[in-house]
């Protein structure tokens, strides 16, 4: 069993903001991140995938098409998008990294043909990022 | 002379929209870029200075200082906020890294104590930035 | 369950000398290390948390707070300093990467609200870092 | 317990190419890594090794014999070689990123004096890496 | 005035060796790079274009146009090729950093619409890289 | 005319102060850099030479003498030393980042075989570096 990461990234704009609190608890618990004009970043994914090595490819999985699943399922949705406003699963969850790493295991976890979804990293920033290796 | 350089970073929104373009044109020009809802990145500025080493202090520019005006003049401006809204200078200009690396240079040029802004460099992404030294 | 990682980075002198070894037996074993003037590194601090994302917030620990705990726990104490002869914890401890990796654990440990400690990892250099997962 | 990794680089050329399969079928599968001639990388390889701080030396394992080892076993085989001419165990088996990390852990498994392997990661591209941690 | 660059990035084969010089002197000057089996990197180019910000569209130069040239000039022509024996350039001139600087310019010099060629670089790997201008 | 580029890097312990401030104002200058204990930093050079490219060999100068030259007269002297105790050019001269480029400009000026000296780059981090050009 060995384990393959690939990464790719994404630049999106976003904010933190919960209607369930009010406008003074989401600027003390946010701070700048509450501007409802929302900010960006690049984002930087690691995609971790887990399987046996093919031993006529020498492959866990075909590079092309993870490479694919990626784009089609994450990239092409989130890159240049406000992720608050145009991503179906930010519309009432707040997009902070931990909840990015959650919503992009579910985009994934059934799309890659041979091989097992093992982790999702993402980097916010390059000194912040989030772990999600699925429900145990 | 030498030249001393500075990094800092912002995250922020924008959008890439001329009035004098027609919708359709924007979205040709600009593609994804052109996404009214905006996007953001993760920007790194340099800000290099050139001036004499201070015989006392070793220093062309006292660093502590220079990291202020940086943060005063530019990051408290332009982090966690979306450029085109909430920016002056991006009002009727657009925020692309050309016209970034001017602005931050009208910002910072009669700011630094004792030394010479020589040049802005202005990382959109780790693979694309622009430089601009002033008006020759 | 899912982790956050911060990174924080802090610059410090040290040197590697026991004093159960005789002078000849650690410059053998260390090198250029035992040199009892000091050298220092640029080192990055990772720090990760593992917990609930809370559904209001979507944290798992508020990032302001991480943040403060590990500057008021470990980078104002070790940042600008000699691990040697100014850490308590490396009076009689040799602080290299593995050992710092434990006495960050230690300091960090019972400081961290609402989530766990997951991991401590430290580089000394971009090409040489440990990590620590407490006691099993 | 403890682990510590240590970075090491090599610059070498390789192609993807199975006998097993017919030359439409390499094309096909391997798309341009198929050419011949070769292509080539600047592999990245993170070796991890686990076990108990010496009390005394505060090391896991003593750091210029890892990277003596690391370099007797590896890179000076590896490196400014043609992987599938050169490097006997690429033979009839493709250097892909997977199986590179099984022959480098094969390579080091017995050559770590009072620690263990724990983990080979190796960089094919800073965007592609493989994990290995050995038969469970 | 103003400067943009744009990063792109290949990995291709190649050796040192030359005609003129007898198979002891390439390995004497050349060492592990004279190995004729090849060996291989990660090249990473830095296009650097010069000209006036365009008032309405704030680019100098189209960022999609420039990245459709460098691939179509450069990386389709390198990526994955044995450079000495697949690039018509380096059939007679040994495909050093410097040497891939020279070639890299000519090939873009006359393609830039509305723009001028500033500089080239080329890193062969981190630690190494030419820079080329032009001919004065 | 071309450039070429090497890095090398060196772990040094440095402070800053100047016997002819009192003790409040290298406090006062310096801050936290003033702690006579020392501290200490992972320190990037790169050293850029300019010439012509040799029509034989395809360099500008030879890869392994310019690697030589720059550990024997810098990395060698500087490397696992306390700057200001152990580096003579730095016993009555601080060693900020400015200091550093020229002192190691001087080093290495007149030791380049066949090509010139064109710019010394030194980072004490990753966010500060300091670049010199020599006397106009």
């Amino acid at each position: 069993m060995i384990l393959l990461t690939r990464k790719a990234e994404f630049s999106s704009s976003h904010y933190y903001w919960s209607d369930q609190l009010s406008p003074e608890e989401n600027v003390r618990l946010f701070g700048k991140c509450a501007n409802r004009n929302g900010h960006g970043h690049n984002y930087t994914l690691e995609v971790t995938v887990e399987g046996e090595v093919d031993p006529v490819s020498g492959f866990v999985v075909d590079l092309k098409e993870l490479k694919e699943v990626i784009h089609r399922e994450v990239v092409d949705v989130y890159d240049h998008r406000h992720l608050n406003l145009e991503v179906p699963e930010f519309k009432h969850v707040i997009p902070t990294t931990e909840n990015l790493a959650i919503a992009i295991w579910k985009r994934l976890e059934n799309q890659i043909e041979g091989a097992k979804l093992h982790r999702i990293r993402i980097y916010e920033k390059p000194d912040l990022f989030s772990d999600y290796y699925g429900e145990a």
